[in-house]
């Protein structure tokens, strides 16, 4: 039977071969001239250097929840200081995703511009490589780390207690597993955060002065923003992504076992732990599914790259599919499978894979749906180019509108989901659904991560002033980016929302509480509170994006102005300055937006019990998916209303280009995207992820009191009047949150 | 004993004595030269000719509307077809409310202009003058309805059954005087949303061509959307307005009521109706005390208009405390109150004075903070001023990121006094803390009305090419009216909120459930759904503005192309072509969201019962409320952003001026700031009352089967599975909602 906890591990050691020996292989290419290496050189110096200091302030960070973990491990009767471990591996796994990702795409990035100059395909092969070395990257730890760690602690936890799969020694066991997603997803918020304020402080910097003020073209040498905007690229887009993707993976995998202890599976052959074990083995399979897809990627010159990458995203997500369907019916029993302490609805093995088809399907629509909202051509991003032509304002304001909108379909899609994967297999189900979803995220890294590689190919190409053919060819690349990061972050919106859900009904579980009932005043205060929480957040996380790139602008223009020669391409820019000050603002603006994520649920957990923490995190969900998708489709149709002018577009009958005023406008409305799409909506995801995470590793310790088993002792009034709650306790409290929360709004 | 039924409506009589005597007054003032009362003449023959169209379409709404609440109310066995009586007044008394605002509105400006030529007092008190007579009007007309069809209703349904203040009986009357609230809330939903998209489309149609590309100042007579954009003023910001504020009056005073009859009030004077009776009384003692602050604005020529303003207002504010203190002393009995069907925890007429107070406190809190936040000199407008440096883009940013971070400590105000207005007084506490605040809406209005009739009257002496201290003066006044127009949208979202809730409540009593658990997947999946409806609310009120702004673009650079000698001021441009543009877009675009906000909830609790139901009213009132505060917060922001360049500021060190680059961004923030703050930001107030309130009268057709007394039938089992549901029948129902759900995408 103990073959089966070995599966997991094995698969992760397959994905980090895989990863060593691709990243090998794309080594070894031709890195092109002098020139080009040493702008890499330049690009791959600043990536280093962010994540240098960035790593330094969260080893920091690390210690301190180091010592409050201990805390917390020493007081519970289910916790134990062991989970300080498993958040340390957790937080330098996540930063090890990050730094490989970021290690191979700027190795990556010149050699698809030398590979561009021979071919399309070439070039493909380079960069996608690349992208598939990150991918499989961050599945592999993720699966390792999590495998190997559950090992460990089975083994300390329930083995040797003598417990079994739905025992208390089990709910240790998992609580101090929940140490290493805790890890990773705070690790990945401040990368994410620090990362998208890095790139698009960089990139408004260099776009408002270099292309507006200026009239110098993107990626020009003689912009000294432009060596950082090319590293925002790699450590927002890149490194920040894999710290992401993998927080989320990790996450849903654990949610899932958390879950799976409460499922009773009497009469499978490992001594009742297959619905623990069934996430991390189907996790397992996606990576050989991804793997699948990987190989299945390849375009002739002149080719559809769109096309291939989609054949190998599909390829790998009907495997999936079908070898869920399999390992299923293998892991489960075939009889009928118990969830909840309390006698409740039981399901069969066959409705468990109905709900990884519902995860599957929920997963592409809402890649489908993203692609739809944000792509050129289509009704959305052909509306902003039409209000294009009546100035900055109605443009602002179409995109705004095109972002709302966009909520509409994938709310429905998400809603459907959960109501069905809960019909087939309760809260096991929408967890289980989320991660049949995220099993293919090593293919997803890959088609994402290829885009900021290509991207930076074709800086690297403008910058060395390669012929004009190989920039065309990493801009087919780029537009084909464009898209995939959209459809990506439509993926990453539904895996955190399905994963969060998961989280929150693990919550529940470890919390003791069996309803949050929103007619209570209190859970409904905390609903209001924890909705507006994504609102605060994007307030900081824009308005530092806008600071910084004040300050970046300031500096270019003094270059311009100071630096001789630095026109007429005979002065060197200062681009370390730049770099300078996109790091700094970068580690310094992301500290307040993720404390208050980490703070926010332990202030209100311990002040106003469990059931108040769960509307509170019933609202940052609902509120945080909502505002994902309205800033980074808004974010995406102004990119590509902007692209529509570069390519020529008809507006009131006429064709207009780049340099037009409807252009010009259509430029404002890009740069009020970027931190949309960029700092502020991609990093919603881990904030409802976070913040669920903190709440499920402090749930023990805010529990509800131990029950008998199903009466409930009160009967809640008709309508449900509270029992008056005495001021005195809870001022010192209250007074903790407002003061946290009016330091924010500083 | 039944001498307190007529206190109400008596009251409300006074309240319109006084409109129709200060009313008069306001007629018998100078209206000006020939060509000032010409130029009158036209803005309130738009006016009058937009209303008519509106109100003939909202008449054929009407119809429909009566179709389905007389077939419900012959189903329902608490329920009766007099409810249709009770909508059609309600309907009918909230157009009156619109109209009458309207009216004295387009006598008072050019009235004010003329007073304006003798002295800032004089022009003060006249556009004040009409202001009250709004207040007054909407007031009078919400407590004489309210009152007397509570008394016809009473007797109708109660006293000649034999029914008492608890009974079966009572819930039958109130639930048919839901109709009335109903209809008043839809007609302010229409009107709101009208008139919000028609005045925006004239603004910035005639700020685009005009101020931007022909280079002319606003008001211009040379403009052809000039007129249609003082129109808007009228229909919009006052039209509007008093729609919106009679039907929050009417729900807040209605919830409260409902809630009421759950209160057991042995032993008062008045058979046990004092709970029910308290809020009608409530509103007319406020009629009182605003009348005592309307009487208290005086302001002398140089001095401070705000001051006055502030002055009137606290002491209407202060003189409802102390009063409602007697009140309730006098009506409710001595000893304990009992709330609810199973046995609750009793409160004293001590603890509904503190929950009065506790509204009162929240009401005037969030004025001053929106206050803050959208004042000239303050931090967050300056922020934006700031970024107006760098361009466009960053000002829109700014914007947006302000907006954002202003809903920060109103949800904390709010929760807070959700939370303390519950402890003092379980759910009626939430509702008569609602009503305490709403008290004073005719002072409210009054203010609020006074500032588009000082912006009107400036419009008037610009076209009239009135002597420049004219202008000076009306300016002053204006600026008044920008900030108590902001402080007056927080007053009325603050009381959507809580009227949202008491509604709330109401309904969970009326469709008999006890709990609205969000761990329940149908009931998160509600959540979800419920969230999104105020984004593409948003999506389609913003869009329709965009669109028909275009039109207005397109007319208006028609006319200056065509008509010769416009620009010379010798052609006299079609200023009616644009009014009937402005007229028939608002008509059109007015329909689907209003739509969407009727129907939803139809569908959504016929199709899945009223826990889920309850789930997406929840998420609906969050969200409306956070985008509520976000969109009308930002607007007001970037308006004085821009202000502050028409004033002079500085920036970076340096005095700008209008005409800068800077002020030309700002403009741009300005421009997109209009929709959000007069179009879709106030209409999430009426699209959260409104959807509880049609929640409210389908609840009992929807209701959870009768329960005997305390007991839970079925205990939830831990995890909450719910029993599977069967998807046959459900299929229907979900077709429809997708399929209304689409076409809104369209």
């Amino acid at each position: 039977m103990m073959n089966i906890l070995y599966v997991a591990p094995a698969l992760g050691v397959l994905a980090l071969v895989y990863t060593w020996v691709r990243s090998g292989w794309v080594s070894r290419q031709d890195a092109g001239d002098e020139r080009m290496r040493t702008i890499a050189g330049y690009i791959a110096d600043g990536a280093i250097a962010f994540l240098r200091a960035e790593y330094k302030v969260l080893a920091l960070f690390a210690l301190i929840a180091c010592a409050f973990l201990g805390y917390l491990g020493t007081t519970g009767e289910k916790s134990s200081p062991v989970i300080v471990i498993a958040f340390l591996i957790g937080a330098v796994f996540s930063a090890l995703a990050g730094f490989i990702g970021m290690k191979i795409a700027t190795k990556a990035n010149v050699r698809t511009a030398q590979a561009a100059r021979t071919s399309l395909a070439k070039a493909l092969n380079v960069s996608f490589s690349g992208g598939s070395v990150m991918g499989m990257g961050v599945a592999g730890l993720a699966v390792l780390g999590l495998g190997s760690l559950f090992i460990v602690f089975y083994q300390l936890f329930v083995v040797s207690k003598g417990g079994g799969a739905n025992g208390i020694e089990m709910e240790t066991a998992l609580e101090v597993l929940t140490g290493f997603s805790l890890g990773a997803e705070s690790i990945a918020l401040f990368a994410r955060v620090g990362g998208g304020i890095y790139t698009k402080a960089a990139d408004v910097g260099a776009d408002l002065v270099g292309k507006v003020e200026a009239g110098i073209p993107e990626d020009d040498p003689r912009n000294p923003a432009t060596i950082a905007d090319n590293v925002g690229d790699n450590v927002g887009d890149v490194a920040g992504m894999g710290a992401d993707l993998f927080g989320s993976y990790v996450a849903t995998i654990l949610a899932t076992m958390v879950l799976g202890r409460e499922v009773v599976a009497a009469g499978d052959q490992f001594n009742g732990l297959s619905p623990i074990l069934l996430p991390m083995v189907i996790a397992g399979m996606g990576i050989v599914a991804s793997l699948v897809g990987i190989l299945l990627v390849r375009v002739k010159e002149g080719g559809n790259v769109q096309a291939a990458l989609n054949f190998g995203n599909y390829a790998s997500v009907i495997v999936s599919g079908i070898a869920s369907f399999f390992i299923i019916r293998w892991m489960l029993p075939p009889g009928e499978l118990v969830i909840g302490r309390a006698g409740s609805v039981p399901f069969t093995s066959l409705d468990v894979f109905y709900a990884v088809v519902v995860g599957l399907i929920v997963g592409t629509l809402m890649s489908i749906i993203t692609e739809y909202y944000t792509a050129m051509g289509k009704r959305p991003v052909n509306s902003i180019v039409q209000q294009s032509s009546t100035g900055h304002a109605t443009t602002v304001i179409g995109g705004l509108a095109v972002g709302m909108e966009s909520t509409v379909l994938p709310i429905i899609v998400l809603a459907a989901g959960i109501v069905l994967s809960f019909e087939f297999a309760g809260l096991y189900g929408v967890a289980i659904a989320a991660a049949g979803m995220m099993a293919t995220t090593a293919m997803q890294l890959a088609i994402d991560a290829f885009g900021p590689i290509a991207d930076n190919a074709g800086g690297i190409a403008e910058m060395s002033e390669l012929p004009k053919e190989v920039r065309e060819r990493t801009d087919i690349l780029d537009a084909v980016g464009n898209t995939t990061a959209a459809t990506g972050k439509g993926f990453a919106i539904a895996s955190a929302a399905l994963t969060s859900l998961a989280l929150f009904a693990a919550f529940m579980g470890t919390a003791n509480i069996s309803s949050i009932d929103i007619s209570n005043a209190r859970v409904l205060a905390g609903l209001f509170v924890g909705a507006m929480i994504p609102f605060i957040f994007s307030a900081l996380a824009i308005s530092a994006v806008g600071r910084a790139a004040m300050a970046m602008v300031q500096e270019v223009r003094r270059q311009f102005r100071e630096i001789p020669g630095i026109m007429e391409g005979t002065g060197r820019p200062e681009y370390e300055k730049c770099v300078a000050i996109s790091t700094q603002a970068a580690i310094r603006e992301m500290m307040l937006p993720g404390a208050i994520a980490l703070i926010v649920p332990i202030i209100i957990g311990f002040a106003f019990g469990p059931e108040v923490l769960g509307g509170t995190l019933a609202g940052v969900t609902v509120s945080g998916v909502l505002m994902a998708m309205f800033q980074s489709n808004a974010g995406g149709a102004w990119d590509n209303a902007k692209k529509s002018f570069e390519k020529g577009v008809l507006v009131n009958g006429k064709m207009e280009f780049k340099g037009s005023d409807a252009h010009k406008a259509s430029v404002t409305g890009d740069t009020v995207g970027d931190p949309f799409k960029d700092t502020s909506g991609p990093s919603m995801n881990i904030l409802i992820k976070l913040m669920s995470i903190v709440s499920l590793v402090i749930a023990p310790h805010i529990a509800a009191p131990e029950r008998a088993v199903a009466p409930r002792p009160v009967e809640r009034p008709a309508l449900s009047l509270e029992p008056k709650v005495r001021y005195a306790e809870l001022a010192p409290e209250a007074t903790k949150v407002l003061f946290v929360l009016l330091r924010e709004t500083r």
